[in-house]
């Protein structure tokens, strides 16, 4: 099924990204559609894509990642407000990854959060409109607060060669950020904010571009300071961070699911001291206990095809759940995903059947998260 | 630039519309994503989708437009909350096309509201998260409410036939309906919501399914139904919509724009007695005049292309806004389109400079809105 870009892209609706042009000339053959932006997800092929990221290095284009920036004299406290995290032990130049709550614990969003200053935080979210949810919260909390999108895009640079990327890039200092911790820096004047985090599994870092007029200089200068490590644009890879037992919002998780049944618990500090929205329910449910949770699980037979839409899974002939990700690893040499099951049906082990449309029943069984352990040696090619 | 659905789709991440099986059935050859949905945009050419809309009818999968349902003893007075018209001249079977706004005046969404009950409303949404925005508002607003997107997902039936269609479906009764106002019914068993509303400036309709398993059905009984009068499944037409002096929320306005920038200022009711989140933002902005307006505008000389990105405009050699739809009326023979211009540049007459990229310069002009008065007779061929 082929789609013209001048109809997927309806009119002036859809934003481009400042690097949009550089991905154009570097051969871009797809985009999805992101926080309302164009986002380049495949250069050549997905699975050739696949193992240069696992041997060498890659640029993604995700500026979709929008950012939310909270500002102003309580900006602490309401950012605080927002997660089950305890911000209070997040420095000013160290990142975390978290989840936005809402009032019944639902997750809203799961960014990457940048505090900047004592009362500076960007939020690098997933697609969900979390500058409206944000600013529904400010209403009438009292706290004096200014949120809006920041002219801020980001890219990633992941693979094992990613370190001399940087390296070569921003000098020796880049190598000292520990991860999920950042620096703010500039490139030939460029300024950028220059962060150890990523959405690989692999070594990564990204770059968020603070200056939306310099999209195009940024690309040409990372590509070149990568050209020795023969780095490429390309998409994330679904199949990296499925095995690296990385969640994606939208797919995995829901605004409909809460941590407990995403395996999301250890974002939320349960001794934090502050309040935030979504404790009591949070509290009330992990005193009940969840009724169904997100599980890995492998499935039979030969290479399967692209999900597009949730699977559903039976346990025996009982309709047990759905798969939510499933896709072919070509080192595992298995189709590996997440499957949201009934909680009786989640123990590693459990044989299940996974209906495909289209292509009949596979049997299936749930296997412990991650697919890749970090620790072991898997061959990359 | 071609596109592979499985690329564009992205795992199971983007939602599928009860009417998905069908659009493809009836050869959707291009979707867009709108509320995190795959959108049908086109099944065969955009003109001729556009004659077929002018001459006969047309059926539209639009349940793109997500819902946002409030209920709960405070509904109306938290959804009276929500946006500057006075829903107390909302009746019960009465719909609105209404702004929500932000704090600061900003155009959240436009939505069709229907009151379905005295504390009972929907908002049919254009692309952005307001089921975020109206918890996030609820959060300390101290009104008893609940927020959530029901299982509804409606589609257009528009054209100059669309009567006889929805009169075969649904009888006499509907022939009654008033602009704006809806009939809560059912077709076959098939739960509905029949609305005299659309977004095409001809006589139209909207069906709301109530339930999302019955989507195929209601399709396929539509086209039955239409099929005496030519019914075709068609995008919604950016042309006629633009002809009609319709605005597409996120290109024509955004969150950045307010209703006096964008000549929507007859959705605020001045007199309303109830308050309303940007009401005193609002007044600063009436009494202070705005800056920019969205005006009409022609660009001279042949066909234009598809604008993809806003292009520049200038008044003289002076920077003087941006184009945020433009597109070529084949019965007016005319480019025409809108621009949000400084506002010492939108009397009718002005004589701008539109920059296409790539095409170089044309010379334009402000005109009136509508392009096409509905009460003036235009060859529809």
């Amino acid at each position: 099924m082929a789609f013209d870009m001048n109809l997927v892209q309806r009119g002036a609706r859809l934003r481009r990204s400042p690097f949009f042009e550089a991905t154009q000339r570097h051969g871009a053959k797809a985009y999805t559609v992101y926080n309302h932006m164009l986002f380049p997800i495949c250069f050549s092929d997905l699975e050739e894509e696949y193992w240069h990221l696992l041997n060498h290095v890659t640029l993604w284009d995700v500026a979709v990642e929008r950012q939310v920036e909270i500002t102003g004299p309580d900006a602490f406290a309401f950012t605080n407000l927002l997660t089950p995290r305890d911000l209070a032990r997040c420095a000013v130049g160290q990142g975390k990854y978290v989840v936005i709550t809402s009032k019944d614990g639902g997750i809203i969003n799961d960014p990457v959060l940048l505090r900047l200053g004592e009362n500076h935080f960007w939020l690098a979210l997933a697609d969900s409109d979390v500058l409206l949810w944000a600013r529904g919260a400010a209403l009438n909390s009292g706290l004096r607060v200014k949120i809006r999108e920041p002219d801020v895009s980001p890219v990633q640079i992941q693979g094992p060669k990613a370190r001399e990327v940087v390296h070569a890039l921003f000098g020796e200092r880049v190598l000292q950020l520990r991860y999920y911790y950042f620096l703010e820096t500039s490139l030939d004047g460029i300024p950028v904010v220059v962060t150890r985090t990523g959405w690989s599994g692999e070594v990564g870092y990204e770059i968020y571009l603070r200056d939306g007029s310099r999209g195009d200089e940024l690309w040409e200068r990372i590509m070149e300071a990568g050209k020795p490590h023969h780095i490429r644009p390309t998409g994330p890879s679904d199949i990296r961070r499925i095995e690296a037992g990385i969640l994606n919002w939208g797919a995995d998780m829901t605004l409909e699911n809460n941590v407990y049944e995403v395996g999301l618990e250890r974002l939320v500090d349960d001794d934090k001291p502050a309040g935030y929205i979504g404790r009591e329910a949070l509290k009330r449910i992990k005193a009940a206990g969840v009724t169904r949770r997100l599980a890995g699980i492998e499935i039979a037979g030969e290479r399967i095809e692209f999900n597009a839409t949730p699977w559903p899974v039976k346990a025996g002939d009982e309709p047990a759940g759905r798969v939510t990700s499933a896709i072919w690893s070509p080192r595992l040499k298995k189709n590996i995903g997440y499957a949201m099951l009934r909680a009786i049906a989640v123990a590693p082990g459990t044989a299940l059947k996974v209906l495909i449309p289209g292509a009949g029943e596979r049997p299936a069984k749930v296997v412990p998260r991650p697919f890749v352990d970090p620790k072991k040696k898997i061959p990359k090619s």
